[in-house]
């Protein structure tokens, strides 16, 4: 069985994100999927995602903390609420209020990347995400994600708008 | 006369860079300034840069502190080695130690953003650099850099490897 991920999820008019929007053709399209209570993302650089030479550029890190963060967040959200309610739509999307990075050592180019999150905190709208980045088995960044479900009104507008 | 970025002085061997790097063809690069007591980087993200319809992909922006954090890292090391030493040359080079980026508002799409920083901290190898980024006007996102000086065993290994 092909296990869908968090942004397989994501209703059209919210999966044009550069960094996860599997409608971006220019984007990374990260994909994302439950592991037990961790969530996990694997990610290969392009060469050109440089920031020195043989290392990883820190924006595309904070890309991935920051994508892989709300949809953990999103999914997070939909697995509280299935348990509520086993026909909810798992249509809901967050986006960030703000992103904390920590560059622990360089990240390695050319290897694949493992971004692993976990749920620190869901208060109603609001889901704080936990996050490390895994380079040939060493933890190289944490971060954390502050992530808010869209407003319904900003839901409604962009939907008008298509 | 035209003003040279503060990336234009980075050593070809730290030119790479996806966000500033002036070598990478693929990568956004980026272009600081001094403006006084500030530093200026003025930024037109592509269309294709977009979080959800009509607003700016937060993992850009959060790319755009980054970089230009770094950048005016250097460059404020390099204007107070200078005061000291006039013949100083300019090709210190920083990297992100910690990132913060706080979404205060979503950035809109099609616009030129500015980014704008001013040391908070320079202290060692060690340079504090508080950012906003502005759109049309408004403060969108406020962000702060924590950038350490490239250590020269570091610079010494890529110099041999070239």
């Amino acid at each position: 069985m092909t296990q869908q991920s968090f942004q397989d999820y994501y209703p059209d008019v919210f999966a044009h994100c550069y960094g996860c929007g599997r409608l971006n053709e220019h984007g990374h399209q990260i994909k994302s999927y439950w592991e037990g209570e961790e969530s996990v993302c694997h990610f290969l650089p392009k060469p050109y995602h440089i920031a020195i030479p043989g290392y990883v550029y820190g924006g595309l890190l904070a890309s991935l903390i920051d994508c892989h963060g709300t949809g953990t967040a999103a999914a997070a959200c939909y697995r509280a609420a299935k348990e509520q309610d086993e026909n909810v739509e798992p249509n809901t999307r967050f986006l960030t209020a703000s992103l904390h990075v920590d560059y622990l050592k360089p990240t390695p180019l050319g290897v694949e990347l493992e971004v692993r999150g976990k749920v620190k905190e869901l208060k109603g709208r609001k889901v704080v995400i936990e996050e490390r980045i895994v380079a040939n088995g060493v933890i190289t960044v944490r971060g954390e994600v502050v992530a808010v479900q869209v407003p319904e009104s900003m839901v409604d507008d962009l939907v008008r708008r298509k």
